[in-house]
């Protein structure tokens, strides 16, 4: 078998490094800080043998051929030489992992590590032996959580290895610390108070809001400051509920765990679903700092900046059109000249952060100098001179007219009635 | 007794470390240049076990925990097996110390090295046999002094091992160069005459501000200058106070010492407050700087200019708010959804610094879409559009209206006038 | 003989990078996912002995000289001990290569490696204990290329040792990783199916414009626009030649190579073609791209604001030429200052380069303070103070003038004309 | 003697390190590109015993201490063992020099090392034993020449190692590569013609310019352009000047090292001289190009623009004073509370340095801040809003106020008469 040391050089740098990570984990910090729950669980991902087309002309000289991991590609049948769950595809229970090179469905063949060191490094070896490893092997996810009683938090660690299909491997980590058990010390108490009365401000402001729409109909809908108090009644909702449903699950879990030490409890879903709700409630705190600005001008200075702004949104907005076609045209350019050598220009969206990025300064010029030694620096300062000197100068020219427009109006109109007005709006 | 290999690691390596610091200090310095004064100091804070709650479930698994440090927790009992000084807790007796976890006392389980590196070493080991250092050890101070004749500075060294409630330990040092013996060279007998007609002067000024007080009453505190001029005069006092002090703490200090090598020099407090003394200085001899912007306005083109800055100061301070508004409604989007996954977005405090820097470009834009794929460009690309484009320019629309306004003012105002009012103001 | 040790060191230094790099590539790439397409080429040019002129006084002490790399001091005679390819000089028979010294001729004296890793080591050997390398050798070329099936991508690599007349060596190399058989998946002939219609298309504009420029003869070529289009034009036929051309040469070389695989393909300037060809077609789609601003107009904001660019060109275009006078100025002040000391100065584009980088505050200045301690801040002060503070506001003044006006003339003039008008155009 | 193990260690990495250059540089450059010439020499400063003063308190304890470098505390007796130069003060022969620490004397107690690496080798051992390099050794300079026959230039090297009163050893190395010796290829004779050329006319343009100064006197001086014509013409003689002492200094130098080998040649004084007339020139160049300015306004853009320059001059200036008085009054407080922690702070210069490149958005914020908590971010945040924000959006509008108003001048004014009145100026 021609791969075997290939594999074998992969096989043991993989476990090596995860051994000394994994295991030095386990018996130095556990004993110390925090504690190791379960097992590690080792989940792989592999495509078909030709999964891939290759060309006439090398057919005769190559055997076969791996693509990239794409969902039709995948390989699910059962290999190898037991009957262990590891040869055998077993088939989605987690969430779908978004990697660096591709989309990884949920599945795959699966196996845990045993509680002690010894028995861990014998199955490791065993595998090793088998090939369990192969070609077309695209993806390994090594999954555990620890528990740090000290600070009452619980950290997900995943550690993945994907191999692309032009060959190497690409390694990563997502660790995530999430605090799942609560309400043991009074500070969580008062939370827990707190979480109390949030609730029920909320029913109070949907019955409001209700009450609302069937005075308004249409009309409701019209102004947008009202979709975003819906919105954020929605995620005020969905927050409750997600507590609830945590609190239910984690305490299922862990007794569950704490049962049988020797099964792999899935808190990555739990970890996902709580990451995805601190998100959610951070955008909905950035709407409503923004609502802020709503009741903003109750003065003459604010209601003419804020004047000002609505003003010239429409001037900004079409400006911004001609802008981003000039952006995009750049970054276009951008893609298809540099892409395949500078890692910033590798995809298009790179390419436009990367040009938001030029335009704040933070940028190396050597790297696209030494793509292209013609068209990158004619890039690099038709860019600046455009973007930056003239594009900029054209936001500036709209705002600072807009505001002596508006400043204008402002010093005619009389300043009494007009705060007044305002205030009881 | 299980931790004693993960102390025993961690003694050494900080004993290790500390020893080829300290002593090559010590040994390599101290005949050149620098002086080693008395012994170094050495001081440790601990947590009560059981200091923080564990939660139900985990209760069986764990045997205690130690929470982070902060006042309440503190451990203050004797331990270990002797009567010496590091087995006991001595109160208070230096200042605290904001060190980069917590707010440390004062007090502690302290005792000296000895002058003699073999001494030093049985004592070090002496206490790592005995673990001196615990589970619930959250930070260890090491203070030492040098003095280097050559070009009369002291130099005070504290060394600061933190051992956070997550496990690890965060070192970190604190170096104060401080000049406390004065009056040896002829240069500094220079200094010291002027230091004496500085304190005539500041009298003269004191009287004549008393005098201005008095006459005015409450009209002289409606005038923000005057403010200046007293804090200026408080500051000036207080410096005169704190130069004779620090002259005769040293002295006493140092004729302690050379009696008894055996001693510690408690500099810390000395040099803390020097170094405090230097921050006031600096920050009032930068309002004396500002303060030169008061008699600016005598030539037509700078009473232009300083009125325009006061004119647009109104509208600068009122868009500054809807600034503020948006830019942290940015800094808590940050915090929330990069906090725990980016350094720089770890506090909101941090989030503001940060976003400061990345409108002057100063950013690693990877770090972000590391930490969130989705939300990280966006917030990227929405906070450059709206604050370095839009909100930035508002700033210039106001600056360049306020002085067109001005400008067309002073164009149309007879000059001479202008000009000799100003002047005896 | 005297430089054997030298040339010893290099040389092996040189093959055991080499070596461990190529073959290491060889032997685990080959296998895995990428296969070398036959052997690796290397090649190297020379210069004269005495291509340079000593000084008199030096002319007793020197025994003669190698001058840099130029077409005239090239050495094209044949030498050593055999009568092998690697000791005769061939003509050029592919392209020129511009390197980081000079630009070297497509010819001179070269040989292939062996397929097995120990017969190149032998012929590398042998080359060594002759002296291949001289001291005239002022570069050498190893080029070898490799070919994916997996993702069905060439890999063409060029490393380049160059050797300038000061001494020392500087590597670099050239990877182009391009797609040159095509056709084999379905997705291929969907692409095909759209190079097609691309190319119907294509025939249709011609003839159009085509007509176009006989009804309006010479009025035709005054519009900067339709020259924009006779360019896309040109590129779009030359990008069917080009891909016609590549389809065949590449199933030539393919061919051969397959029939015989201790011969060394020559993908490198079919490769150097394609990143030509993409180039090209990346910037015609940027013209594209820009072409999209003639027909943006139809909207009243739009066209105020492509009104008041194409108004505030002249002023902009006058003032970018004071702006390159001083610019220019500054460039070839920090040329000649720092140009021997920093490399950012080492020619005037990179002084150029760097200039536009310090604007948008991407620079170092330690190395230009390190360069000139007087000079380095002087030029570094006034260069900010100028450029950035004073010269790019007065683009900032001529824009928000032109816009002003512009602004102010659409007030006047009534909107449903205008627009009408320019729907029509 | 007690300070013999210090000593030796820092002479052993010293000589260590500098053999493993200069004689590496020796042995292996010399024989390929690189000619040493001559040989190198080693110079050293020191200070006295008891150059400095010691606190009556610390009189005891310490022998005696060493001060920084200055003139008046030089040391110039002999000392040592034998009768040989390096134990003798040799008055001063070569320049100054401006290290990083202080200004050094030109003289010192110097000698050669011979041209084979056993004798330079036992000269060190003898000097080492002898403690050669003492306690009060303030600087040691190492300096030798090289030159490239390939491209005819020489390359003198200085590397110096400072020894600062507080400790340890600062190393910086001058190498200035410079082309001394001229007129050997066809290229350097055209550039010869184009120097006698420019003699012709720079005698042409001195007459022209003395006939007047006589013909109107005072009123020459009294515009700047002429002033500027007048430095052109100085710098030019001069130029000329420098030019023809080169050509016969260096002969003189290479004749007398050819004849012997053993000499140090003091080729130092000559690149600097050379360095300084390259500096001068590269500055009249740049002037020369400002120059350009005043023949610009032929056109009425470029008069509007040039005109709006001049105009708002003055407001610039105004506005400068106060700009730096704020930027000053940070630069100051920066310089008090970081400049003893951080290194971009250390000097005045280098604080408004540090702020320029603040403004450019080239800055460490964590220096800062780890300097001083507290004032650290308040500093940084202030400077950011009061610089950037406010203070430059003046300049840009009163840049913008005078454009605006140059314009609407320009508009009014007849065009024709403007123009051909600028034409003939």
């Amino acid at each position: 078998f021609a791969e075997g040391p290939l594999l074998d050089g992969l096989y043991w740098g993989k476990w090596y490094n995860n051994k000394t990570f994994t295991f030095q984990h386990n018996s130095s910090y556990i004993y110390y800080e925090n504690l190791l729950l379960g097992v590690a669980q080792i989940r792989q991902l592999k495509v078909h043998l030709n999964s891939c087309s290759i060309h006439p002309y090398f057919r005769a000289a190559l055997e076969g051929c791996y693509s990239e991991y794409h969902y039709g590609a995948e390989d699910r049948t059962d290999f190898g030489p037991g009957d262990a769950p590891e040869w055998k595809y077993s088939s989605a229970s987690s969430l779908w992992h978004w990697g660096s090179v591709a989309l990884y469905r949920g599945g795959g063949y699966k196996f845990y590590l045993a509680r002690s060191k010894q028995e861990s490094l014998r199955k490791l070896e065993f595998l090793r032996e088998n090939s369990w490893l192969t070609r077309g092997t695209r993806v390994v996810f090594i999954d555990f959580s620890t528990y740090n009683a000290n600070v009452n938090l619980f950290c997900i660690i995943r550690l993945v290895v994907e191999f692309p299909a032009t060959g190497g491997a690409l390694t990563s980590s997502h660790i995530y610390s999430v605090k799942l058990l609560r309400y043991i010390t009074y500070y969580d108490y008062f939370l827990a108070s707190c979480e109390i009365s949030f609730g029920l401000l909320t029913c109070m402001f949907l019955t409001q809001e209700a009450v609302k729409i069937i005075t308004l109909k249409k009309k409701y809908f019209r102004i947008a400051w009202n979709w975003l108090d819906l919105l954020l009644l929605l995620v005020s909702i969905l927050a409750i509920a997600f507590n609830i449903y945590r609190t239910v699950k984690v305490s299922l879990l862990v007794e569950e765990l704490l049962s049988d030490p020797q099964t792999y409890p899935d808190f990555y879903f739990l970890a996902f679903c709580q990451v995805l709700y601190n998100t959610t409630v951070a955008v909905t705190l950035f709407l409503a700092w923004i609502k802020i600005l709503k009741y903003i001008n109750f003065n003459q200075t604010m209601a003419l900046l804020s004047c000002t702004l609505s003003r010239c949104a429409k001037g900004i907005f079409g400006f911004s059109i001609i802008f981003f076609i000039v952006f995009f045209a750049y970054a276009q350019l951008g893609y298809l000249v540099f892409g395949s050598q500078v890692e910033e220009f590798s995809t298009f969206q790179n390419c436009i952060f990367t040009q938001f990025r030029m335009v704040l300064g933070d940028f190396k010029f050597e790297t696209i100098e030494a793509a292209n030694r013609v068209l990158g620096p004619f890039y690099f300062i038709t860019f600046v001179f455009f973007v930056f000197f003239i594009l900029l100068s054209m936001f500036l020219a709209i705002i600072n007219n807009a505001y002596s427009a508006v400043k204008a109006e402002f010093d005619v109109m009389p300043s009494q009635e007009f705060q007044i007005k305002d205030f009881f709006r």
